[in-house]
Formats: structure tokens, C-alpha cells, sequence
């Protein structure tokens, strides 16, 4: 914007807001005025939050998660199986896999996934440390839950070779119908891989 | 969320984003995700903002927009007419309006137009102020800059009644059809309007 129209703190505040996903200029502008509206429920603990944060959070030297202490809280919990790794993009798929409570092992962090038009190398991604920890002897299986684009199994089908000569089980998820989806609305490459999956009901 | 999946601090954080309208949970963790991924660059610069703006920013006691100043820059500006006061109903009206350079005199923020469904009644909105202004002799001209909405133009009437005694020209803003907007798409009322309001080419 050109005019400083709602004084520079304010115009900061949004230009600031508007870089989040989701959120453009016009919704960045609404966003501040609720947050000027709500300043002591909702600015002042924003504000707060995001400094605590920042300044806490770093990530675990041995998987990638986000956490306050290195290793992380799910590194350190003794109840969880440590010979099984599952190996993610990023930490937002860790949140995902934990909310659905669906592992109990160690996850490994990516960081991305191998992208020749992105430039995204194999050297830009955490795969050095996912070798030396697939080497400890503890580890019995490798799950690569990477995401079903071409992007994402292309980076698995590179993991499998460079995990090959290890003594683990490389596995990936499932592919069939989701939960609760209408065959009439999914895609083909879904319902060819449910059919080439199916099982006795 | 019930599991604590991504440690307190984050879901704190998580918690405050969705919070934002325009965010829901699933886009609040996305953006706590880049936030955390862009700490230098965008994490801390938001908290600092956000702290920055709760300290100094108040709403002006004349006019009720917000800014680091009182009476706000607007209100103290030499250049700009005071014999016009527009009345919005929130302050990011004021911003629109300023973004768009089309209006050079002062403003006054109603905070919100009357509705009895949500029990918004006259004593709940600015209007005592807007009286006390329109009363002054310099002021020639009060524009009833309200939504388009009913409850909007429920307000302006309201606020034309509560004027009329006053010796003030009382405008509202043309009706008509907007700046490349398409006969086809729009509804029947602005049509209607734009006709009634025809002029000569």
C-alpha cells in the first residue's frame, strides 16, 4: 500500500500478517482490526505466544520436530518403540500423525521433499541423518509417510535405494479409500490402488 | 485438540492464531508452522509489531480511530477540511477510504451500526459524540458513509433523525453501478438504483 492510511505501526502490523499462509492483504487488514478490538484477550497473549516461541522452540538435533527441549519430547519418551522411524516432510505431519494418535515409534524429519524444478537436492534435505539412524541396530523398519504427490514418491522411491543395503523393512501407508469417502468423488489413481490393495471383508 | 501433540507452547500458539478471523484450526497450524520455519524473517518481527501496537495504539477520543496519537493523525491534520465529518461504522472503513485518497476531511467511528437482533442498541454506539461535533458551527456537511447493508441503512436513518435539528447538510453515498462491474452480475436493488440515479452522459 502506498498510503500510510492507518499510521505505520498499524500498516507494519499488517504487512506482517499478510506473509502468514492463508492470509492476504484484505484479510490481513481484518485481522488486525480484531486484533485491535480484542487487544488485551487476544494481541497482548499473541504477542506473548509468539515471542515465548521464537524463543524457546529449536529443533531436535536427532529427528527435525519442533520442540522446546532437543532431543524432543517424543525422542525422549521412553514408551515409545524406538525400532520404528517414520519418516515425514515436515513437522506439520508429525502434528497430524500424533492427533490421530496413529504411531507410537520415532519420526524423522525431511524437511521437504526432492523437487528438481523447486532445486530441492537431495543434500537440502535431512536424508544424511535418517542413514546413520536407520544404521543404529535398534532399527527394525523405516515407514517413509511421505505425501501421495509425484514429488513425494519420487523422494521415496530414492530413500528405498539409498536404505536398500541396511538391515531394515522399508514400508509406506496404505492406499485405498479414505474413511468415510464416496467412491463417486475420488480420483482414479485412488480407486485403482483400492482395487489392486483389496482385501477378504 | 485433546493430545498435546505439538508441545504447549505451540498449541498456545495455534490456539491464539485460530482466533484471527479468517484462520480456522487447520490454517492456524499451517501458519504457526511457517511462522516457526521463518523465525528471524517473520516470527519475531510479528511478535515485536503486535507488542508494539497493543502499547501505543488507542482510539482517538474525537473521531474513535486508532492510532499511536490522540486526537489521532487524521483529526490533527492541518490540511484536512473540518467542515466534513464522514461517519463509518469501524475504523477499518477509515482505511478503505483513505486508501482510495476520496475523501479529505474528518471522519467519526461509530463502532458498529444498531441491530436488535444482536441487541445493538443507540447507547451502545457513538452517536453522543457525533452530536456534540455536528453541533459545532464549523461543521456544514455530515456523510452517512454506512455499509449497504439493512442494518447499515436502518443506522443512517436513525442518525438522519437524530441531525435533522441540527443545521447540517445530512448525504449518504451514490447507489450505482461499481467501477468495471458487469449489468449481468449484479443484483436487482443496485440496478434498480442505478437507474433511478440516471444522469446525462
Amino acid at each position: 500500500m502506498s498510503t500510510h492510511s492507518a499510521g505505520p505501526e498499524i500498516e507494519r502490523l499488517i504487512a506482517l500478517l499478510a506473509k502468514l499462509p492463508g492470509l492476504g492483504p484484505r484479510s490481513a487488514r481484518r485481522a488486525a482490526l480484531h486484533l485491535l478490538k480484542k487487544r488485551d484477550a487476544l494481541m497482548s497473549p499473541l504477542a506473548e505466544a509468539l515471542a515465548d516461541a521464537a524463543d524457546k522452540i529449536t529443533a531436535c538435533s536427532t529427528c527435525g520436530n519442533m520442540d522446546v527441549t532437543d532431543p524432543c519430547a517424543i525422542c525422549a519418551a521412553p514408551g515409545r518403540d524406538p525400532s520404528v522411524i517414520c519418516v515425514v516432510e515436515t513437522v506439520g505431519d508429525i502434528w497430524a500423525l500424533e492427533r490421530a494418535a496413529a504411531f507410537k515409534g520415532r519420526y524423522h524429519v525431511l524437511g521437504g521433499v526432492l523437487s528438481p524444478l523447486d532445486g530441492v537436492r537431495p543434500d537440502d534435505l535431512n536424508i544424511g541423518g535418517l542413514l546413520e539412524r536407520a544404521g543404529n541396530p535398534v532399527v527394525k523398519e523405516i515407514v517413509l509417510a511421505l505425501n501421495a504427490t509425484v514429488d513425494g514418491q519420487t523422494t521415496a522411491h530414492y530413500l528405498s535405494d539409498r536404505l536398500e543395503g541396511l538391515s531394515v523393512d522399508i514400508t509406506s501407508l496404505a492406499r485405498g479409500v479414505p474413511v468415510g469417502g464416496e467412491l463417486d468423488y475420488l480420483d482414479d489413481g485412488t480407486l485403482t490402488a483400492a482395487f489392486k490393495s483389496r482385501r477378504p471383508a
